[in-house]
């Protein structure tokens, strides 16, 4: 039996520091100091409440020593003072560098994976950001622009919409057999290396109601998908006909699969939503690192109030461990 | 205090002999045979099992009678041997008359409202029968084609589609402010009436992801949906704004409206069928006669085997009979 080191920490980014990713950042030390994963923090330290011992670290590696007392903070310095709900495009520079770091760390494997908190794609399109939100973003970031793919996990249900942040009109018109092959084999190879499954079993889902009902309610199941799930067929995993998207997330069908791939963002996202708001994580496949991030946005309405919960946090980064070791081990 | 006689009996159809409509008739009696509410059943008494009790009764108002005792029936008589799981097209004159039947019954207020068993239109179609299912067909037989709308009802959720049998594509090339505004009419007219409540509370779906996130991603929201918005705002009722689609159906979001108002099939479907498959009745709204039916179609693949639940009819048959005391009161 060989030992192996333990793995290294996990960097959390920032995020928006108007937003609630900084207020979920001491509950979680809290909540993990003892158990484990241990983290890095990648802010400011003024963002901390005063009574929070922390300590200012300068590589990851320091960071797991101290992280049963203190919480362990790579500091990012912003350069305006921060007032919670106001959103200001001069943190922008502070938001994209803690992203930025923390790639870097992972990429060069002194941290096991980031969880990223929740950014405004507005406040830093102003500093000249171009990418619809932070999947994309790392994906430049990893020189690997195009192979992202959005993964959301929760307790009950794995989901992967083909398409993201499109009209429904759009994400129709831009189906199509090639993106959903693609899509499908970035799931199955993710699902196998990182979630430690042998042979995912994969549940597809069709486009229009009843998936077609034979060609009687739209073409696109036999057109566009059912090549594709042919095309995926080589690989070592078991993947469904396009089934009718209706009956697929019940609870009796959501313990026959591993992962649902999903046409269209809220085909994927209803179901998961509706089963639990609270503990859903957003997992990027496709990349050279392992990045998952909580299903929240910056919740200006609410940042710096208190009212902020950071179960999704927590699972964010207990899901990034596990997939991190399983990716070590593979 | 009025005293008032009790409601007639719920009439239920037949269905299609082949499917698992029979099967689930005697079960239901003897669940609802102390408790009621009393119901007859307009079918061939040799579809039931021998060991069931059953009374061959001339009307509604017999069936009451001997409801606790024994099973009443209507008999509509089939002229062919009839086997579980092989539907025959021979079987759809019976099929047919037991709709009609029940149908003339209940406007004429003989029975309190109907409950419909599953039918295959691909049986009936090859005897004339030119409708996509039962809705259309009752609408047609009450002369108000074009305004029936199909509600969707679980212990957590009711939902209405605007478009029902169109693929995703049609659903969205025929959504328009007239259409949502006549059937938020419709729905808002029947929570009132057959719902009891006097101020209803809808939750109006946007199209898009994110309800187009102010246009960035579709413009259905404020084109068409908004408008119709507008429209219904004259009614006696609360109605949010368009609403993201997937989070509207969370947990803490169910409990602030009375029904979600969707803009197409599974937008509908999906979560309501992820939460509860088993308790899902069907209400057909904008008909001058009450009908439900179970939320599950003839199952050919496993009737007659005992296997098929009979939660949905039940509830049916409860909900059928609680709107018709609603309406009475109106």
């Amino acid at each position: 039996m060989t030992t192996r080191p333990p793995l290294p920490p996990i960097a959390i980014t920032m995020g928006d520091p108007a937003g609630i990713g900084p207020e979920l950042i001491a509950p979680l030390w809290r909540s993990l100091r003892q158990s484990g994963p241990g983290f890095v923090w990648l802010g400011d330290p003024r963002l901390l409440p005063a009574d929070v011992p922390r300590e200012i670290v300068e590589s990851p590696d320091e960071a797991l020593a101290c992280f049963a007392a203190r919480l362990p903070v790579m500091p990012v310095t912003l350069q305006e003072r921060v007032e919670a709900g106001r959103p200001d495009p001069r943190h922008a520079p502070a938001i994209i560098a803690s992203i930025e770091r923390a790639t870097r760390l992972a990429r060069e494997g002194n941290v096991a994976a980031i969880v990223t908190s929740p950014i405004s794609k507005h406040v830093l399109k102003d500093a000249g950001f171009d990418f619809p939100g932070h999947t994309e973003y790392l994906a430049h970031l990893c020189d690997v622009s195009g192979a992202e793919v959005m993964m959301l996990v929760s307790p009950h249900l794995r989901v992967v919409p083909v398409t993201i942040h499109l009209s429904l009109r759009d994400a129709i018109a831009q189906l199509n057999t090639q993106l959903i092959e693609k899509i499908g084999a970035t799931l199955i190879n993710s699902l196998q290396r990182d979630f430690n499954i042998k042979t995912p079993r994969i549940a597809v889902a069709g486009l229009n109601p009843h998936a077609g009902e034979v060609g009687y309610m739209g073409d696109e199941e036999a057109r566009i998908i059912a090549p594709a799930i042919t095309a995926l067929r080589r690989f070592d995993a078991e993947i469904t006909d396009p089934l009718p998207p209706d009956t697929m997330f019940t609870p009796q069908m959501r313990g026959t699969y591993d992962a649902a791939l999903c046409m269209y963002h809220d085909q994927a996202l209803i179901p998961l939503k509706t089963l639990d708001m609270a503990h859903g994580v957003n997992v990027t496949l496709g990349l050279p690192i392992i990045r998952t991030s909580p299903d929240h946005g910056t919740a200006f309405d609410i940042a710096g109030r208190g009212m902020a919960d950071g179960s999704s946090l927590v699972e964010a980064v207990r899901l990034a461990h596990k997939l991190a070791a399983h990716r070590r081990r593979a």
